[in-house]
């Protein structure tokens, strides 16, 4: 920083495209600060040191830059400044303020330029971790592979048409592409650059005749290449998007500023005119269609019966277990399902007060054993090629309190009043997040995230822009009108810091409930399969229409999964199950 | 039009300060088009004529235009235009628009020149209607009155020292109040210049060390002017705001678009800065003070004795009433209370299907009896110098259906949700209205309005910025976040065209709940007492924590009013106070 005169230096949490989850060559932030957690900023300054992140890894956090002297910063709290705010007061006239422009997205930059003091300089052109990382990871590599229609059930050209009819709208000439899963989903390709989100490192560019593919060739085998090559995709190496695009005149250019890294911004040309939207991919890829949702709910079974067989091993065997060594057996359940890919995310096994850390992932020294009396808090998904999963089940390990029983029927009563809710077309996630978070506020308790978010199939098990949160956070964009064919998590939890946590998640498909003189009214269909803990509720507290949907669910349950069963197995299967 | 060349002329429902409520001397629309509601917007074409209304009004307007060629204008349903939309496709070039500049807020006329084709003129200077107007009721005309600190809590030089601070964080050296009922709060003057809304015609300017009042000096009377001087507030003759805007020079000038009437903009010279600013009256008198909300539950116990006696009387006379002889007879019960001023609205008396038109206002010609079985819908109020209020109860009258009683359990299980949450401090109305609303939905019915509103004290009946409604409509500008010490509606309705309509309205207490290392957390206080009629209700609709509500509501009911009840009545009282 004193080489290039810079007073304050930002190291995101990102790649080249704002992807949510990040491959090694781009943990700056985690190796420099020590926070291991997936979403933070690091503000470094000439006198001081400051992470950002929120409420999902406040505790986390507090522990894992202890001693390094870097102040945290709680995002959301009263009190404490966003980093642009905090910039704003900290960089004074003629300071520098430095950062690798191919890391932060336009808008960002765009916003931050105008909250700084017009004299303040900044400098986006030098990666300063590159000079300092001697022993950086090289940038991912893996074989880009095609998945067939029978899964994504849109051919590429079928997803062209409807990208080119929204470029029509929205009267562009061209539309740039940078966000990863919005490119895998277009061109029904896969490959395995990002750990759990398997996508490869592209830019593309959409124009009236042509589509380009901005990528690293040695990615492409031959039977990739005569697909692309059959449908009018044109290669080119994925660092020449910047020269391509200053050749671009006169045109009308579609592209989300929230998306391109500000180098794409800025290697446009003044001549151009920027649309900024929305990428008409987003949209479309999270309405599921009819194929991609009967695959979903496919995956779903096979995926409840590796959680629903964990449970009874759980159950049987806790005591001789440990929190690795209980997802390492969930794992091996999925390795072992039929189409599966990946785990769509790292596993959170928690037992006891670990439980109250939201994204807790246990290590060598933190892992304790599951054995005595208390909950355990198992967060995980699968990537299958038919389809992704994100499912939570808290269970009750020996004899559980009754404050823990009860704390874990008002997290259920949340899962059932969002689940069995309908409404009009029209409402968002805002409108319908009280249902989950009322009997929980009830307690005078709040869990600090959202809840509940979009899945993709085999993309980002986090995926906008559908979610559940109260509060409108732009850079989420998770506040979309819902729509039929969306599926959205409905996973509200209680988390008591040095005690224990509660989390209870479901994936639920967007439905339409029938069209009246009032209106159109929609609903949820829960997709997840696997039983709640019966041993963990307390049947005096629910309502006679939620014990009523709980005893549906658990019998949609072993429906879906009898036949994967038998003899005492079976029976376990029917107790857990069973009415209430 | 011709004369003037006009191709459109709008006829809204307005007066020079953006007042919901309007005095005869500005009720042109409703002369032009028949409608008689609160709100629409007329427009006349050399071709044609349509009037926008809401959901409220759909029914009644549909009625009362029929045969004047005026197209009814759903505002808010699939494919209808908004007018500015209309307009603008409407207008071909060189087109001339028409309106009385003084009766169209600032900011609807700045965002509709944008929308219109640029060679689209703009006449604003010319009110047709006084020209064809031959017996136009002249200007209000009412005596001012001081409302006494006792009944405001503060002094007019508190609220004026709370409003200057505002200025000063906006950094304005000048504040226009346009909005009737911020001046009437800020000096605690009342008067009668609108019906039901005890205001007067004026507009204030605030500057450092002068507060200048521009109103008809025949108004304010010799004990008022000693107030007014005592308090070194100025007055001008009323319509002199517009010559006086005229000399101001290089001020920061805070008004509020929405508010200020296109002459007051259009006549502020341009080396003057506008600050276009919500009025900062708006927030302090929405957040009633504890003196306010102390005599706001006096008053609502005395109110609610009134509808109280009429529910008895109605259940054992409803066979010789009508509509309006009942609404007389309700009239009468708060005219002879103590403190009344004024009804706080016209009375909706509906029976039978007449329920169904949320709006309806019986006239000699609609009036109907009350006799037989069926389901009345009553929504009144008053203005006390304590206060106002606003409750509406649906009355069984003889015997009623199971269907009946099914839609009238649905309709208390939404209050009963409403009124009971809890929710963290930043919530709005957006956020909890489906707590009311979600039963109803449930049945796939909806309701074509708010679930409720603020309620000013001595003031509009309909108060911003307060209220709960699922979707943020911003010219209402109701979705502010709730604060300790508002007052909204929790009314939820069933209404079907052709059979019936069913409301229930309380006014609720916005107050603190706890706070926790989770946060700070609000619900709800009810504050209107008066029986729910228990002989439409089924109680096996009911959860057990809904008939906990009930019963505690009716037993608060119940000890608020037995006082005034003996002998028969107060068994009358009980019954119908009764747990279940």
């Amino acid at each position: 920083m004193n080489i290039f005169g810079m007073n304050a230096y930002i190291i995101p949490t990102s790649d080249f495209h704002s992807t949510e989850y990040v491959s090694d060559y781009f943990k700056a932030r985690a190796l420099l600060s020590g926070f291991t957690g997936s979403a933070g900023t690091l503000l470094v300054t000439t006198d001081g040191a400051y992470l950002w992140t929120d409420g999902r890894y406040f505790i986390q956090a507090e522990k894992q830059i202890a001693g390094r002297g870097i102040e945290l910063m709680r995002m959301g709290q009263p009190g404490v400044p966003t980093i642009e705010e905090f910039l704003k007061n900290y960089l004074n006239d003629n300071m520098t303020l430095g950062f690798d422009g191919r890391l932060l997205n336009a808008s960002f930059c765009l916003n931050l330029r105008k909250k700084l003091k017009s004299t303040v300089k900044i400098n986006c052109n030098e990666d300063l971790v590159n000079i300092i990382w001697k022993d950086r990871p090289s940038l991912p590599y893996s074989l880009i592979y095609k998945l067939d229609d029978y899964y994504t059930g849109l051919s590429y050209k079928d997803k062209l048409a409807k990208v080119k009819a929204e470029m029509t709208k929205g009267k562009a000439d061209l539309l740039i592409i940078s966000a990863l899963e919005d490119q895998a989903w277009l061109y029904n390709l896969r490959a395995n650059d990002i750990l759990h989100t398997p996508v490869f490192l592209a830019f593309t560019i959409i124009a009236e005749g042509q589509t380009t593919l901005f990528v690293d060739e040695n990615k492409v085998d031959l039977g990739i290449k005569k697909y692309l090559d059959e449908n009018n995709i044109e290669i080119k190496p994925y660092q020449s998007i910047y020269s391509v695009l200053k050749d671009i005149k006169n045109k009308h250019i579609m592209m989300d500023l929230h998306k391109v890294n500000y180098l794409i911004y800025s290697s446009i040309k003044d001549n151009n005119a920027i649309i900024n939207h929305e990428d008409p991919t987003l949209l479309l890829k999270a309405i599921k269609n009819e194929t991609e949702i009967k695959n979903s709910k496919a995956t779903h079974i096979r995926d409840g019966l590796c959680v629903t067989k964990f449970m009874k091993y759980l159950k049987e065997n806790h005591e001789d277990l440990t929190e690795i060594s209980a997802s390492d057996y969930l794992k091996d359940l999925r390795m072992s399902t039929h189409g599966y890919v990946d785990l769509s995310f790292d596993t959170i096994a928690a037992y006891k007060d670990h439980g109250a850390m939201m994204h807790y992932s246990a290590t060598e020294e933190s892992n304790i054993s599951l054995a005595g009396d208390g909950l355990f808090l198992v967060d995980s998904g699968g990537h299958y090629l038919s389809g992704t999963t994100d499912i939570t089940r808290t269970f009750a390990l020996g004899n559980i309190t009754d404050e823990m029983k009860m704390h874990f029927t008002t997290v259920l009563k949340s899962v059932i009043r969002l689940a069995r809710t309908t409404f009009l077309k029209g409402c968002t996630g805002q409108n319908l997040d009280i249902l989950a978070r009322g009997p929980i506020w009830d307690l005078l308790i709040d869990y600090k995230c959202g809840t509940g978010h979009g899945v993709g199939n085999l993309l980002s098990v986090h995926e906008a822009p559908n979610g559940f949160r109260w509060q409108k956070v732009p850079e989420r964009n998770d506040s979309a009108k819902l729509v039929p064919g969306m599926i959205t998590t409905d996973e509200p939890g209680i988390y008591l810091e040095g005690k224990y946590g509660i989390r209870i998640e479901n994936e639920m498909l967007c439905v339409a409930k029938g069209k009246t003189e009032f209106g159109e009214f929609l609903g949820f269909e829960t997709i997840t399969y696997a039983p709640i803990d019966l041993d963990a509720i307390n049947p005096d507290m629910l309502t006679f229409e939620e014990k009523a949907w709980l005893n549906d669910y658990h019998q949609t349950v072993f429906e879906h999964l009898n036949e994967f069963f038998e003899g005492e197995d079976l029976e376990w299967l029917r107790k857990y199950t069973r009415a209430i």
